[in-house]
């Protein structure tokens, strides 16, 4: 351990004597010393309220506890810092806090002399009035307590990898305090000190991100302890109300007669291709009403026994959503359709209807064009269904997680139009991208509220096509 | 439009002369003039190579070419303007580049005396030895050219909404500039002006980064114009090698037998639940084994006649995925199967075995525990299938919508796995949450490589259980 930084408990440890007791606690865990000895006592005061070095803590708890004892608290110690219980810092420029588990913080040795250049991975933003630099590859964020630390950064950033420290050295800060910054910066893996290796020079900085931000358990995650509660039901009711007036029944397949005349799910499955041939004769109004009835119709509407959340009315579909929340909407674009004009729709759930939201216009015909590029610019797609997320349904509850599962969540609805479209001897195709402003801006959503996150394409089987394609 | 900022062509944009044409052009797109004036050829040659305000370059228009033809321009300028086309700078700080099409800077009134407070939406990285602010609420990135930027940026995180810009003066900058830099960032959304409205204050950042990352076109994507090419076929193989030589053999179902004798599709959709209790006889190897295979095995390797991209062998499975590349892995974790040990385990999708990686341990009981957590601690799961992504199969093709394509796929997979199980008369549950880190450190994985993007369980139905569950 060196002692470039001193050390300090993370601030929300509560450090509580009771008697001869003395209490640690940070979250839901908590260690208690009966009795503990006044060196130890004075270290862990000197944690909670200034900033000693490691040699500084160890020093005085030998002191006054003996050498045995000193030795001791430096292996305590560093189990304190693997539980993330401890703060690293360089003042005054910044303080490194750990945001999970299992951490640990080595300074390398730096000579000045090494190639270095801040991590394409790094980044600072605002995070509660505080200017904080995280990392997805790093266990710890950065609190920068000065601008000049941000100003050392700035120059790491336009740097190439030939430059050193020495380059760096300026009059704003004091050398010694500088180096111990360049050692922290590199200890966190703000600072790449070696060249990516091949797998990770193919993750963007968003993927990443992402990825570790809905894949670890943070400690700074201020709902973990609480319950959610949905307030917004205005806003984000389980269906969206009717569009617009122009309003389109859709057909109901007789349900029971299918649960006996359907293909096997086996022959569903072992059957499904992804088909961007189409027929000359394109699906029909009749179809594409069966087609959403069976895949995304409301069956239900209900009510919970227990609601500590606040839920309110929930509905049952035919594909699972987490929480039974629902925020996803379809939106069919209909370009060639038997029984339907061109234009956008909407598909509304619980009515089992279309409500007619843009006529054919180039606008709309753009979303068309978008969607036969994405999949290869084989036949124009007769139907394109535009699937947005309604983001405040689910955001109040899953949080940080509450992207990821809506992707999850088209993902469930790709494979259950698959499935539906087989049995329909309907040719399907998901899309593997789109671009929400476009969509946003004709069918005037907030973005904020709602946007597209997948589409789907969908039209008549041509007759002799069973090839598969190469999209699996 | 203000005089606050020097207007510039970016830089990748050409401008070629041949004979009395004069061409602009960036990416796939261009115009031609056919003889412009001497006033209109000064004003773009000033673009591409100096900087100067819309006043300066519109005099200088309209002193060569008359009032008319200045004002003609300034129309003109606003369409480059609206395209991408034009960096808008203020000198020697900041560079601001548009980053997609349909933009516009409109600079703010600023008196100095509103209260603002750089947004939490804003992040300042490392990219290509810049040091560049973004924000996934802006069309522009700001390419910081001076570190006293920085140092101004940070300044203004550490703020709250209450100082106003006279509290930021020193001098490091020169008020003018300052001001004109406090403009540039709040007509590119860097600085929050106004109170988050309740639909954005539910996003969390790397949710709304990597929501406009993936679902928006931007102008500095490098992979766009490439074909993409697969190169390592060693380390990514269509199939994951065997992770150990403890092999079990599984049951492969009778799928002829199955194609007719399995419940329909509409029944398996109509009567998928979750449920998460389970019955005291639980699952059998025989039962995991035909679930795996009707999900998830290799039912065909095979290589294209075309082959662009290198992609050599693919493989067809029960489930579709992006570019049939199948990056998934499946990792049961055995907690209680009739047959099978418990602990962790591997499925090879081709052999159609399980390669057995870890016994019953700690660390994998820990698996298990958190995965009950998850789910709201009903019974213990008898099954968790924790899914893998091998991220190197798709990365090279599908670059930054990759990650958004993986959930995808769980989403994909999930819905499969529910209808089958459904079929199979078991009792399956996705899973919303789980920790990469500590799965990875069990299976011993490089998270750059492989880490979990997903967890599943599974387990015998109890008898006279059909109460739906809340999570539906």
């Amino acid at each position: 351990m060196s002692d470039s930084f001193t050390l300090s408990f993370r601030p929300e440890i509560s450090l509580t004597t009771v008697g001869e007791q003395l209490t640690l606690k940070f979250a839901a865990h908590h260690f208690t010393l009966d009795n503990p000895k006044p060196g130890l006592r004075s270290a862990l005061e000197h944690l909670q309220h200034s900033n000693l070095t490691v040699t500084q803590l160890t020093d005085l708890v030998m002191e006054a506890d003996g050498v045995e004892n000193g030795l001791s608290f430096e292996t305590e110690l560093q189990k304190l810092i693997h539980l993330g219980w401890i703060c690293h810092s360089v003042l005054p420029l910044a303080t490194a806090m750990p945001i999970m588990e299992n951490y640990q913080l080595v300074a390398p040795v730096f000579d000045g002399e090494q190639p270095f250049t801040l991590s394409r991975f790094a980044f600072l933003h605002q995070e509660n009035q505080q200017f904080v630099l995280e990392s997805p590859l790093s266990k710890a964020k950065i609190i920068l307590l000065d601008w000049r630390a941000t100003a050392l950064i700035a120059k790491l950033a336009q740097l190439d990898s030939s430059f050193t420290f020495e380059t760096l050295a300026d009059s704003l800060i004091d050398a010694e305090i500088g180096r111990s910054l360049m050692q922290l910066l590199m200890a966190t893996e703000m600072i790449a000190l070696k060249v990516e290796s091949k797998a990770l020079s193919q993750w963007q900085f968003h993927n990443l991100l992402f990825h570790r931000q809905t894949r670890s358990n943070r400690f700074d995650d201020p709902h973990k302890m609480q319950i959610p509660r949905f307030d917004d039901h205005g806003k984000f009711p389980i269906v969206k109300p009717p569009m617009s007036d122009r309003v389109i029944s859709l057909e109901k397949p007789d349900l029971q007669e299918l649960l006996y005349s359907d293909i096997s799910l086996t022959a569903a499955i072992e059957s499904r291709l992804s088909i961007r041939e189409y027929d000359d004769q394109p699906i029909t109004l009749h179809q594409l009403g069966e087609f959403l009835y069976r895949c995304a119709r409301v069956k239900e509407v209900y009510t919970l026994d227990e609601d500590m959340m606040n839920i309110g009315e929930c509905t049952r579909r035919p594909y699972p959503a987490g929480g039974a929340l629902y925020e996803l909407e379809i939106y069919p674009v209909i370009n060639r359709c038997r029984g339907l004009d061109a234009g956008l729709y909407h598909y509304q759930p619980l009515s089992h209807t279309l409500s007619a939201i843009a006529d054919d216009n180039p606008e709309v015909e753009a979303l068309m064009f978008d969607a036969w590029k994405a999949t290869g610019m084989q036949d124009v797609p007769q139907v394109l269904l535009i699937i947005t997320a309604r983001f405040g349904r689910l955001f109040w509850k899953y949080h940080g997680i509450g992207y990821g599962l809506i992707l999850k969540h088209i993902g469930v609805l790709y494979q259950t139009f698959y499935l539906v479209a087989t049995a329909m001897k309907l040719a399907p195709s998901a899309i593997g991208a789109g671009n929400s402003e476009q969509f946003g801006n004709i069918a005037h959503l907030n973005p904020d509220e709602e946007a597209s996150v997948g589409e789907f394409i969908l039209g008549s089987i041509k007759q002799n096509n069973n090839q598969p394609s190469t999209d699996n």
